[in-house]
């Protein structure tokens, strides 16, 4: 779009934070994008199997959803209303009532808050702490919740944590499935906690978690252990919040990353996909006996994008309306599987993490993942780790990625581990 | 859009959280939205004086951002990049740095927050407890920086703050310049308490102030004071942080609501017209020797709303490139004062409020306030309040908007006033 | 009382925390005492401007209290008993409700709290928070209320507050009367500020204050501002709560420091003087329709130590059954005001602090109050510093002091004041 | 004392608060104690195995102690000093130095803080959160550290912590080593939490713990337990203190109650039977390189009770210049041993707490061990339970307690338990 990118590229040198991340990853200046792909200001191309962290579950500027967006654009249509009522809400609600919420017998309503994934959870908890009258919440080891002072609390990430400046609190982290141990029973120790009067954990409003962990290593928690949170959770008054901003939207196989499991979350925040266009769009859902709400109680310019009112509609419409888009995540998600036991089976202790289409191998050292993805980088395929020492080679590839192009990633993702893995052997 | 949209409305009322608020003031279903109107789906039309609560300073759908983007969507410009690199990051930076930093002289580097104001205060804060190693931070009475808890703790409005469900903490509340009545010199009371080492106000991290309060009254502090205030943060070594996500952008009369005072502040919070044309888009300023965050030690999904920097870039050349636009709304707000003072005067004890195109009349109590925004909203106006008590009659009309256009508004707020003042003297 | 002291005082660097503080400004160590006088080991005398900073306002080593105590242990009447029932506790209560509370008409309950101030006060603020399930407390500027969480959350001192190693929250500091300078009506502002509901000043569930301020400097309010807050308390649901720690015990002129105004506090901590003896004793008096602690929700091992119920009682009886002793304290008192004018009068800027027998000089200077009091122990006499900055020197005599013994301890404090003048003016 | 003191008992109904506790289950009025013995106001005699929780190690009006404080008291001795140096102090310090210290070559320095044992916690967790810069400390389910703001955070019981009527922060709470079932190893839980950089847990400042947790339910730390938490500490730059309160001055079987432990606490706050006669006292033993208080940064009215540094003093020379009260402590703990073995045979499922002289039986539930208990009264034994249900029979009989007495004493505790018993099965 500009005739000298290259000059521009000083810029985010000059000017630009150095909290900026992702870059330091990706050294290229990204233009155009279509479906799985991405395309810099250079005309390389690359396969794309970092979506957004999960804001593309569809991938790259959707024909339709682009369509329906210009369209609306080009209409005139309203892109910002505050809260008040407007016909792309009016169409997103009924919709999402349609084909979501109704086939699952949910009566939840919908809370628009701010369109960050933070704001969601932040809007759940304090709803939760309203409605309890309990300050305490809990939440688990390697949970990721977001940024913002109340979300940053219940995240696990002490870095992240430290850089509040203050100490965090009103939290209880407990251990999540499996993170002490394949042996330890985590929901037995949990319930034994809050079960005894003097175990120092205050009556908590709510539950909070992940059912498969993005950033805290792609950990899936089993059926058994998540219905045992929510069995506890109403056992203690608590409220099951459901926090499904990078599971959700089909990225763990299905709409809902519970909709396999017997449980009922009170709340549940959603957000990245949610527009299905990588526009900024979060809601929480929570239970209508909880909503207590006075009218901006919690409030926030941006709740509602219209835009992405427009383009979540055309994506619940596309993909949502039969079962043929989950049976095509289900079949891709075996692919997946496949292709990272290969890669696991090159490296020694190498387990595969996650389940659906969001699944990695936990290949034994941040320092390991961290090379297999800078070589698949050099490659032509983006790629990031995950887990609290960046272990985890994360694959979170559009659902929509045509099977070839998503096996030819799979494929270099195979060699960049297998050229990793013979220079880390030359090497020792 | 929709065929029988009469028939969706049931939607918001079966679906949609208590929390919404705005719709219960305008009891009507937008839909298009072009300069300083709006249309509903009865294709009823408004003149817009809220302007999204200052996210639509250049009016709804301004034709050149307009153009400019769908420009970029058709051309599948990328819609979602994370903090990666991307040519239209590159060009917004390199305008933002070329149109409004450089030619202030200031060296602020730009942080990408999450798209909302509150998550761009939070940021703010952040930084100045990492970097001062302190934890208090200094706000204002009527001040309103948002609803995560972070900002939450550092806005004014007790009932608000009351939906956190918890204390809110590590914040110490001064009174706003008058609001302890014209006579009480809040600055040097800030002062004195200050400088006593036995105050009980710990050394604060930063002072995080609004120059016109856009949530809290439209109170506009003078020169003086703001001046008064830099200079007590940089005595006692905190951080100034101004929040100019409502007032800035033109709002309060130059791009920055401080451009004729003589501070520099090390922070600067933006949002809500940022973009433009009314999406997500929130970002800091900060001084580049307080850039000291680590890669993603604040991060996001939504961070670089890259739609967004294609229309905050057109915005930035069409209004900013000369003083033409800061002119027009000086000539502007003038008009604005004396339509608001004929209101005034039809009221004992109203006075104006704010500056710029940030006015309002307070005219004594929410109920009379209220009462003239409905009456208004049935003349076809958009109008809201504003203040502790909801006293003020708040204008925020798009700085776009045609002169003539204007003083119909004003013209139509006028004929509301008048028609309550007398139904008030009636049922008196 | 050992033969060889002098060798023994090398145990103080060799094995006390470097915390020890009042040790520095008295180098000697302190071996009897009886009356308004101390005995150092090497047999030198001191008169005691100090009390044990009003602890020890009978003077020290009482002979009536000093023979019921022998008695009492040559009885072996119980030295501990947790809250059980003890003869010397029903002892004391009764004499408390015959001689205190009855004649004030106060149907106040006593709890026993841990027997320091601190434990007092911390009792009362959970009380309060209980009570009106409300978190924020309104303490005052250079209030010290003790060094507990608790308690040091309430102190202005920004040192001592810095000691916690963590933010202290739940707490809003205000203005003291005087502290802002004598022209600003800081009653006004507190309540300017609470009646404003966008102030950021959560519904308090107490104000608490000490009338007189020991440690921040001997301001005494008046009883306009005093009776003032204690509306401005009852009208926004608030319980009252005097911190009569200091001041109490007839310190300030009368058994309570309230005595004169019309003012009814819910809660009032009392330690220092109360056991008479200056045996460690703390108790806090509540409305009893404030007594809702269910049995040891506030607990604590030395809870109503009964070697001070039988001192504390006989001094109740020998000093509290008529008001001889009040007229001594106010005959004692003026005689104070005289001396400590003949100080001011020397030192340009000088003015007295306090009231009762809880007088000083601010001399202008932690320097020069910090000189006077060296120059007055080389001469014998044991006094200390008060206020923000150490710049008052304060009078804390036994109120039994006999009236020769005090004038000669004010002669010896004008002449160290003196010497010190000239020493400063010689130095200018 | 009282002629008719009977008469006064009502006074405790009229003006002693609700939060009365002990004399709930102990409905007498007690006058005079000696040795192991109390006597009540009518004449009758009881055993005491409760020793003011531990407070009267030695039990009540030790001869030698008494002697020492009438002498003391007689001579005019100081009786109260603030922190000045004072002959009592020294000689106190002296002694501790020459039979604690010196002989365990430990080089802590000695602060006295106020004189009950939540101040000597506050203290110590003060000074580790200053020292190391962090906030978060972590302490143990069942654990009991005061009721003070800063010590009830860190205790278990939750009825106890809601009496703060605010949420307490800056605490981590993991499970004691048992509590989680005898299988469950919760020293490697801890440490695999502590060694997750994403567990939500922030770098400890410290880990507070009893070694047996005198209200928790007598549970007694193994060795290789505690070795592994210090251990673990020094692993994390966190200080070990060891809350020495309850289980300290012989009452697990040797002066610290760490004896036998391969461990060396940086901070123990000890208090109850440090004076050795039931006056209130507390002090906190800091190894010297933490000694970086500044004077009074947290001072006392009643920091260094003179009258109980005489009565330490002497308890210190008594019974610790050699091994003798050791080896008769061990002795009469087997005695002790085998009593509860008796008791416990009689109850399914009872099991033995405890070591030492600090143990107890758990009887399953505290319906039961609360009969017994009051049965034990009403045969002239005073005891109480302990644990987070009060389900445990704790016996903290004097150590001195001569042993026929002691089992006299035991076999009254066990035809109580016996009576229980039998009345639960006749009822069942």
């Amino acid at each position: 779009m500009t005739t000298d990118i290259s000059a521009d590229k000083s810029v985010f040198a000059r000017r630009e934070s150095q909290v900026r991340s992702y870059c330091r990853s990706f050294d290229a200046v990204f233009d155009r994008a279509l479906g799985a792909e991405l395309f810099d200001t250079e005309g390389n191309s690359y396969i794309d199997f970092l979506s957004g962290c999960s804001s593309l579950n569809y991938g790259h500027n959707d024909p339709d959803m682009k369509a329906a967006l210009i369209a609306h654009i080009t209409g005139d249509g309203i892109a910002h209303a505050l809260d008040m009522y407007s016909s792309p809400k009016a169409e997103f609600l009924e919709t999402f009532e349609r084909l979501i919420l109704a086939p699952r017998g949910m009566d939840h309503k919908v809370m628009m808050t701010g369109p960050t994934g933070t704001n969601a959870v932040e809007a759940a908890i304090k709803l939760a702490r309203k409605v309890t009258g309990r300050s305490n919440v809990i939440s688990f080891t390697n949970g990721f919740h977001g940024m913002t002072l109340g979300a940053l609390s219940l995240t696990g990430n002490v870095s992240k944590r430290a850089g509040a400046g203050l100490p965090l609190g009103d939290v209880t982290h407990l251990p999540y499935e499996g993170s002490l141990g394949e042996d330890v029973d985590t929901l037995a120790m949990a319930e034994a906690m809050l079960d005894n009067g003097s175990s120092g954990i205050d009556a908590p409003a709510a539950f909070v978690l992940e059912l498969v962990q993005g950033e805290g290593g792609l950990t899936a928690a089993s059926r058994t252990w998540v219905e045992g949170i929510a069995r506890l959770a109403k056992k203690h008054g608590a409220k099951l919040i459901v926090d499904d901003i990078q599971a959700g939207i089909g990225r763990a196989g299905s709409f809902f990353s519970f909709d396999e499991m017997d449980i009922e979350p009170d709340m549940i925040p959603m957000a990245k996909s949610l527009s299905g266009f990588g526009l900024p769009f979060a809601l929480t859902l929570i239970k209508p006996e909880l909503d207590v709400w006075t009218p901006a109680e919690h409030n926030g310019t941006f709740r509602g994008n219209t835009h992405a009112f427009v383009t979540a509609k055309i994506a619940l419409e596309k993909f949502w309306s039969d079962d043929a888009f989950k049976d095509e995540i289900t079949e891709k998600a075996t692919v997946l599987t496949d292709g990272l036991q290969r890669i696991a089976d090159m490296i020694p202790g190498a387990r595969l993490k996650g389940r659906g289409m969001m699944q990695g191998v936990d290949v034994g050292s941040g320092g390991l993942a961290g090379a297999i993805c800078a070589e698949a980088f050099v490659r032509g395929l983006i790629i990031e780790t995950s887990g609290s020492e960046d272990e985890v080679v994360k694959v979170l590839a559009p659902l929509t990625t045509p099977m070839a192009q998503f096996k030819a990633g799979l494929d270099t993702l195979t060699d960049a581990a297998s050229s990793c893995v013979e220079t880390k052997i030359a090497a020792e």
